[in-house]
């Protein structure tokens, strides 16, 4: 059989410091993530379409025109129900795990556990307090932080049964989702339900799973994602807008390259503190470096980014092309969207990779434990080994992309409301008038089975061109900023309304607010937005898009969004096309149920004129003009 | 294509009850679990090797030599460990769903939320109570009853980080589990991280993976299903050795017919109790019934026949078969291995299918929905639905097999300490001399890959023959009846020592401990055993097998054992082989790790062979008599 050719490095990516990395790899003999799909193309079609089961040894079972009907009866419909339901509580879980790693962070700092850790937003945890039934009056403010991580534990028991920001939800969907019986309990309650309801003879009702990955997506929606936002917040502070670069030209040739990935910034932070440490700085200058320089991948990337400005050096498809520069000494991560491949990158050339979670090791890295306790002083010893390496770098063999670009971020809510000067009625007043027609969260990663940030980027800047504002999360962030959307001056690719609006609040019509977790700012703005107006959030003129997602993760930010009742984009779709019953719920029922549904278009022109379509369907049942 | 030719119904199963029904299902055109697994045979290679990746959409992955690693850079030994993880957290997860079903009733009868259950063995309530540090000395039963409840649900939660019945484990043991970190923290909480660690890009290292997927197995065993099994002789008594009757022969072609099926005695306790009702048994009388007939299936029926002595209609394989008999009106279920296959089945006849659990629905069946404060009226509704059937029944197409077979069944560990007068010394002397050489607890399923039940008979006869007490739970049990190994007389089946023991205590040398959950049962047993003797329970003359496992529960039972210290035997193996890190750490690594590991051998000759190699050593190092 002939070798399959080696896709273009054009069709790889739109990027140049893309392009350049990705020769540099071929040329250096570095295995890449698209290597990687050129060999697992094609992929199994029965995988793809939902139908195949694994859940216990009477088979494995694919479910085939021969074969209708697994070994336990099972048809398509269940299977991919099932399927699905356990994809998506694999992202659930992720973001909640994290959302519980920032609960205990907060327990150990309210209890004096940690030195390590602080209040940094002390109004904000009152606030939280206040807003989930904390007093907070002349109290002691870790007396307080101790009962509100009391009570955020509790979203992740069995007696509660009841979200600590359930407040947040307009109550007419409330009231919806009880009919549905998708009101969610308790966050690892529902995780653990999914499991047993797809285990083998028990929940075999395509729709009934469905309702249940919903609910379960919720539960990681307004408590999973919306705690460790809230945490994060109080722990690290409330992002407020700032200026940043990204791409890979924010690495540095001279200075010792420290590179952050994964999601959770209590990590990241005392990396960050660290890398600040004049007596590492005066390390790293006695090691011939003019510094220590810091960048960011990914989430934790975009945790720094939006509150401290830190350099972003690329998002999900950068990660191995960063170290491909062969300028960077060790990478710092925790957990989440890593690519295993890194380790074996990072031994092509000098760069170290160091893993900091118990619960994400990789076979060949240097694992640094980071605990409550010892978060400092673990941060000082990657940041020292990281210098040690930097007489390893070799010369000849870096290559840095040239000029990063300028970004603005920092858009959480409290941020924008401060833009929007304490109020949300300006916003409210121009998405009335048209001027601002909707706004749409462009979120989620990278797939290199797209064109690297091909749809991230035209689909955000068709929509900015139909006065639809844009919110960008997650590894969109990256792709709109080096695109120059996230600036000012990005306004003149904006429509007339929404340049007028950019113009007078001096905002980006892309506005970044923050990490995957932060989509739960998203969910929080729609829901003040839909209690503002009197409404449902699914009557609101808004959207969600993920054009180019590839992780679990993503599909259950997909399933809340609908589920909160936002109309979601995909750029394709999960798993779940083997199934009639399931696809139709997805793509049509849902709408009816829920108020919401899916949509797959994977071309990002199309997929604007199907938002647009939508937005202004939704303009004119509220009487407003298209 | 040739049309695969079917396979023979001598092949299918041992049972003749089983191979009438099979001849009557070919000839009345009713699809059964064989027919479905030929056509699914062969089964997909990646697929049972492991080393399919579907966690992602950059995928679906196949390790193979031409693509040796996943999208993301995972390579065979990562996907597999994954791919375990998941498997056995199905199985966790529904054991301890099912525990928590379980504190949810002893919670609603200690606080009055419901009439319809109470507290059988208050005795009972008030050991488990002070043992996991409850004041119950003059305090009101409701009230210890609140606390246990409060307590129990505590295990499921991310703040008390220690199981109630930790202090069951022997010192030595629990102190290896620290060393190696798989101490398990709460049950929900272990589930959640398992998905997290298996979503693209977090715990990539196999072992790593291996050892919380320990670490979940073990909150399953010493925490959901061990809370499941306490709270269930609470609330409907510890069993106690009584007869029944075991095989199809135990539905009446006078009576109405009813079957539960399924898990958890909250339902089924209720349908024995309507079955009673005088007004009932009057109704069906009025319908032309000499009466109506419960019997039981897989473990609800165990959890009936261990209380109550309600006879058994078969085991997983079944399931299906009893309704190919024509004469059940109803089949209730709860959740967990029921086949979705039975609606098509009672279709076929006039058998109905009641669900009763939300999370447990199945298209085309009739959905009664259990709650705490109306069982009982629900299985009133539900057993006057079966006499309304009655009539429906065409007496034509009734065949009932002959023969039921008389079993002893009820030995809960406290009605085992009974019958030996007390205290385990005579158990532990017996041991001691030889004359007991070990036990063996034999569990789990059926699976039509095997000669049903042919595997689960054998091994039990090899062992008993050997001097080594075998114990029965789950779908072996039913095995075993058949077999006429659970009645005192079998003791002439058994060697010379055990003989002589069964003789001295009247007891079969095949012991019915109850359902699955119930294999709590055998690891306290174990746990006492060991602490008796002063030792852990690694060096303990005992073993597990399960011979002819389907379920993700099985290999989650399977797990915990392991991690206990007991090896464990299975008729084939999980989906790991793809892996040799995986596959090696199963059958050997673990043995040195954790003092006990997995063997496969499908044939139940050379397992009782390797079975009994393995009691000798441990006989042996024991300083015992081999």
């Amino acid at each position: 059989m002939a070798e399959k050719k080696q896709r273009s490095i054009e069709e790889c990516s739109i990027w140049d410091d893309a392009r350049q990395m990705l020769k540099k790899a071929r040329q250096d003999g570095v295995e890449t993530v698209w290597d990687r799909l050129d060999r697992q193309t094609p992929h199994c079609k029965f995988g793809e379409s939902g139908v195949c089961c694994r859940n216990c040894t009477m088979g494995p079972c694919r479910i085939s025109k021969k074969a209708p009907l697994g070994v336990c009866g099972a048809d398509a419909d269940v299977i991919v129900a099932r399927n699905f339901g356990r994809f998506v509580t694999g992202g659930a879980a992720g973001h909640s795990d994290h959302g519980r790693d920032c609960i205990e962070a907060l327990h150990a700092v309210a209890h004096g556990e940690t030195e390590d850790y602080t209040i940094r937003d002390e109004a904000k945890l009152l606030r939280i307090a206040a807003e989930v039934g904390i007093a907070t009056e002349g109290r002691d403010l870790l007396e307080v932080a101790r009962d509100l991580a009391a009570e955020f534990f509790e979203n992740y028991g069995s007696t509660k049964n009841e979200l600590s920001f359930i407040g947040r939800v307009p109550e007419v969907r409330r009231k919806l989702w009880d009919r549905l019986g998708v009101t969610p309990r308790g966050m690892d309650r529902e995780i653990a339900e999914m499991m047993h309801r797809t285990h083998m003879g028990c929940d075999n009702d395509a729709a009934n799973t469905m309702l249940h990955a919903a609910r379960t997506c919720l539960a990681d929606g307004w408590a999973g994602s919306m705690i460790a936002t809230e945490i994060s917040d109080i722990l690290f502070g409330t992002p407020k807008p700032c200026k940043a670069t990204v791409n890979l030209g924010v690495l540095k040739e001279d200075q010792v390259n420290i590179l952050v990935h994964g999601h959770n910034p209590i990590v990241s932070e005392k990396i960050m503190e660290a890398v600040n440490d004049p007596a590492l700085v005066q390390l790293a200058k006695e090691k011939g470096a003019s510094g220590i320089n810091l960048a960011g991948l990914c989430c934790t990337g975009n945790e720094l980014m939006m509150r401290h400005g830190i350099p972003m050096a690329g998002n999900h498809l950068m990660t191995e092309l960063a170290i491909v520069t062969g300028a960077v000494e060790v990478i710092i991560v925790d957990y989440q969207c890593i690519m295993p491949s890194l380790v074996q990158v990072g031994e092509c050339y000098h760069t170290k990779m160091v893993t900091t979670a118990d619960k994400a090791r990789f076979t060949g890295a240097e694992h640094v434990r980071f605990e409550m306790h010892n978060g400092a002083a673990q941060a000082r010893k990657v940041v020292r080994m990281a210098i040690e390496r930097y007489s390893l770098r070799d010369p000849n063999r870096v290559e840095i992309p040239e000029g990063p670009v300028e970004i603005v971020t920092g858009f959480s809510n409290e941020a924008l409301l401060e833009a929007l000067g304490g109020s949300l009625t300006p916003l409210i007043e121009a998405i009335k008038a048209g001027t601002v027609r909707g706004a749409v969260g462009i979120v989620g990663c990278n797939n290199p089975k797209y064109k690297h940030d091909y749809c991230n980027v035209n689909l955000a800047r068709e929509l900015i061109k139909r006065d639809i504002l844009v919110i960008a999360t997650g590894c969109v962030t990256t792709a709109a900023g080096k695109a120059g959307l996230l600036v000012p001056e990005a306004m003149k690719e904006a429509g007339p309304g929404l340049q007028e609006i950019c113009g007078a609040l001096g905002i980006p019509p892309v506005l970044h607010m923050g990490s995957c977790v932060d989509n739960a700012r998203i969910l929080q703005l729609c829901a003040l937005l839909a209690s503002e107006l009197g409404v449902d959030i699914s009557d609101l003129p808004v959207a969600a898009s993920s054009p180019e997602w590839y992780s679990e993760k993503a599909a259950a930010i997909g399933t809340y969004a609908v589920a909160s009742g936002i109309y979601t984009h995909l750029g394709h779709p999960p798993n779940i096309t083997g199934s009639k019953i399931v696809t139709d719920l997805a793509l049509s029922g849902l709408d009816e149920l829920i108020g919401a549904c899916f949509v797959i278009e994977p071309d990002p022109f199309a997929a604007a004129e199907l938002i647009d379509k939508r937005i202004t369907a939704k303009r004119t049942a509220l009487g407003l003009p298209a």
